[in-house]
């Protein structure tokens, strides 16, 4: 049974009451970069509730609740996080225990009570270090055939760890900012020899549809994070899409890894949805042969999220067409693992640094997270319902990434959408 | 003939009047972290010395120094560097044109002159992201070889761009830090099929003798840096240890390059050495065959500095030895050239960020600016003065870098020592 609401929530709304996720604000009459939570169609000003006695009925730090990302919330901790959000769920919900709260404070609703199509949305973390990792194995089998073959598209070290490098945090940017198509080194000719590059716009722009995780707990340099204790390191999920230049990567990332292919922009959602929202939707990851090192090993089998993920892509003036469906759970390796690797060799990690997944791909056709698998290297072409194909985006093509969970009756937990616009490359 | 000062000022010393190189100091009696400029033996203290008024004859936004990092200065510009410096320079000269500012004023003396070895060093900027670059082609090469054998050294990329990769900016640490070494997966036997790793402490633990540099100027997501315009964004240079874990390397560095091999520590040296003190020694890298892209051309031939580079190792309670010589110049990519890359496809620089140049070895033994390489993969042994060899590091020893330009004669130019001792592995 959903959690009935006093606020109409639309029952296709992945922001039911069972969800309760964290964002960044400002509105055209307020400019300041505030605390919210997205509830249906609506969204709560945690900076003005905060400020007209809201939280008085349970124990936090308000003072949170007036910096500009969720940094000081997140650092509070996972069981902080839980006692706030339960706490919402109750004031929202429909027999509230706390109705004088806000169900019944006319002037708190008038302020705090934002439709959530007239807020601004901002990066929701201040982000230390940005790290992609490379656990969806499909994915990875897939793109290593392209790149290296399928006899070399696994390296032997793929099952034994999280394989992962770092990535640029400046170029993360939060759903609705447009990408400028990247300038760089390709090869028009690339079994040439010699290989001499040309200057050029990305010929081969793509996607990649990942989840990213955000950290609320630090540990010192020298000190990894326990695999026992990782879970509790993580603040919550969002939608990422790592934009990619393939053209430019496969030129460049020899031999190490990607790098102008990469930190042109990778675009996340807003809303950071928190690890108990998720809790009733773990399921086991794809299966690990390896048997792995004790400090990788995890108690929890039911360890990544059965989440819905889907990719539409909408040329310019047309309506969306849906390319592309994989699930959250085809992942080697969770975040918890991931985290335990980072930090094994003493990595100190900060509150806000962001892990994204790696790029999430099913093994069926249309499974995909990224066009280059989907068109096996641009051989082949997506069909849009408009009539048009894609190998890789063109100009003007928006792509928005969704996640899921749940069902409507439960009430669904929901990422909102993860969009951004290819823009042309600057002329130089 | 070395500017004279009336301030005492060792001839030995790298922080002649020639330098003025800035940092961020504490001390026992003042705990808040403060600008500072190093000269001798001493420091003057920014902070006090812009509230003694000492900066009145000069335009300069003072409140940047009471900032606990140099980002707010060095956002100033590299005009606002050059002016600075110049002003300090002339308070400090013989014949001060401003005697009354510091020379006469006996109070200020008292206050903002302190002696450097009662002063505590940190991080000079807050760092937003750091990337490795690896243009120091002679070390390219060695240890393209011993990873790939000498055919496969060189990726055709090389003398194309200045290949790099997004390393951690959370390990950034300044000089005097120690050093866990790490734990982590290795192959005990590289050759064995399959390749079935172990968790052991780090056994082939090296240093990389890089220089750093940082940004002082922001630029927009989706517009790059041109070439002509990059060495106005660069602030100032420091010496880099790049710590190196070569087994964790070998075993997890495919495909996307290395990752916790590195971000276990990364040391630099305190005082930022600024662009206007290095520029008399500006001198020519490695001649690249390579004709470049125009976005990678630069107008000035001499794009790198004639600064002697070298290495002491001291084994717990010994005196240090020198095992290691090169020079700043055995680049093949200048820092305007790695940024004018680095942001070709539009990724977005800001203050404070950290580039390193790889590592810099010549081409005579004893010049490598790793122990790898000098131990030909750990097949040989560097000889230490007292009786001791070391193919890697032990725990216990200590690693010291530094690095010189120019004359006793005309001023020593110099970074001071960047410096790091190795702890054992945690035990988990």
């Amino acid at each position: 049974m959903a959690p009935k609401s006093w606020l109409s929530i639309p029952a296709s709304s992945p922001f039911s009451l069972a969800n309760i996720p964290f964002g960044i604000i400002s509105t055209a009459a307020n400019k300041t970069h505030r605390p919210a939570v997205a509830i249906g169609d609506h969204c709560l000003d945690l900076n003005e509730f905060a400020a007209g006695g809201g939280f008085k009925d349970v124990q936090v730090d308000t003072s949170v609740f007036s910096s500009p990302t969720l940094n000081a919330f997140a650092a509070l901790g996972r069981p902080v996080h839980r006692s706030v959000r339960t706490f919402l769920q109750d004031v929202f919900a429909e027999h509230t225990k706390y109705p004088q709260v806000l169900m019944n404070n006319e002037s708190l609703r008038k302020s705090a009570i934002l439709r959530r199509d007239q807020v601004q949305m901002h990066l929701p973390m201040q982000i230390g270090d940005y790290t992609d990792f490379y656990a969806g194995k499909n994915h990875a089998f897939n793109v290593g055939c392209l790149f290296r073959g399928p006899d070399n598209a696994l390296q032997p070290n793929y099952t034994h760890l999280p394989v992962g490098y770092h990535g640029r945090a400046s170029s993360v940017v939060v759903s609705g900012t447009p990408i400028k198509r990247p300038n760089g080194q390709i090869l028009e000719n690339p079994a040439a020899d010699p290989k001499v590059p040309i200057f050029s716009p990305c010929r081969r722009l793509d996607i990649e549809l990942e989840l990213g995780a955000f950290l609320c707990k630090d540990n010192e340099m020298g000190s990894p994070v326990p695999i026992a204790e990782a879970a509790n390191n993580i603040f919550g999920l969002v939608l990422m899409n790592d934009w990619s230049a393939r053209d430019i990567q496969a030129w460049e990332y020899v031999p190490l890894g990607p790098f102008n292919s990469k930190n042109f922009g990778t675009t996340i959602s807003p809303w950071v949805v928190l690890m108990d929202a998720l809790e009733p939707f773990r399921t086991k990851g794809i299966h690990n042969d390896t048997k792995l090192l004790p400090y990788l090993t995890e108690k929890e089998e039911k360890n990544v999220y059965d989440i819905r993920l889907t990719v539409d892509l909408a040329v310019e003036g047309q309506q969306p067409s849906t390319i592309l469906r994989s699930n959250g759970k085809h992942l080697l390796f969770s975040f918890p693992q991931m985290l335990a690797h980072h930090s094994i060799g003493g990595c100190p990690m900060r509150v806000g640094d962001l892990f994204g997944s790696g790029t999430i791909s099913g093994t069926e056709q249309g499974t995909e997270g990224a066009m280059l698998e989907y068109t096996k290297g641009g051989k082949e072409s997506l069909k849009l319902t408009g009539g048009e194909e894609r190998k890789f985006l063109q100009d003007g093509d928006t792509v928005a990434l969704y996640g899921v969970c749940g069902d409507e009756e439960s009430g669904l937990v929901g990422f909102g959408e993860c969009v951004g616009q290819i823009l042309p490359a600057p002329k130089l």
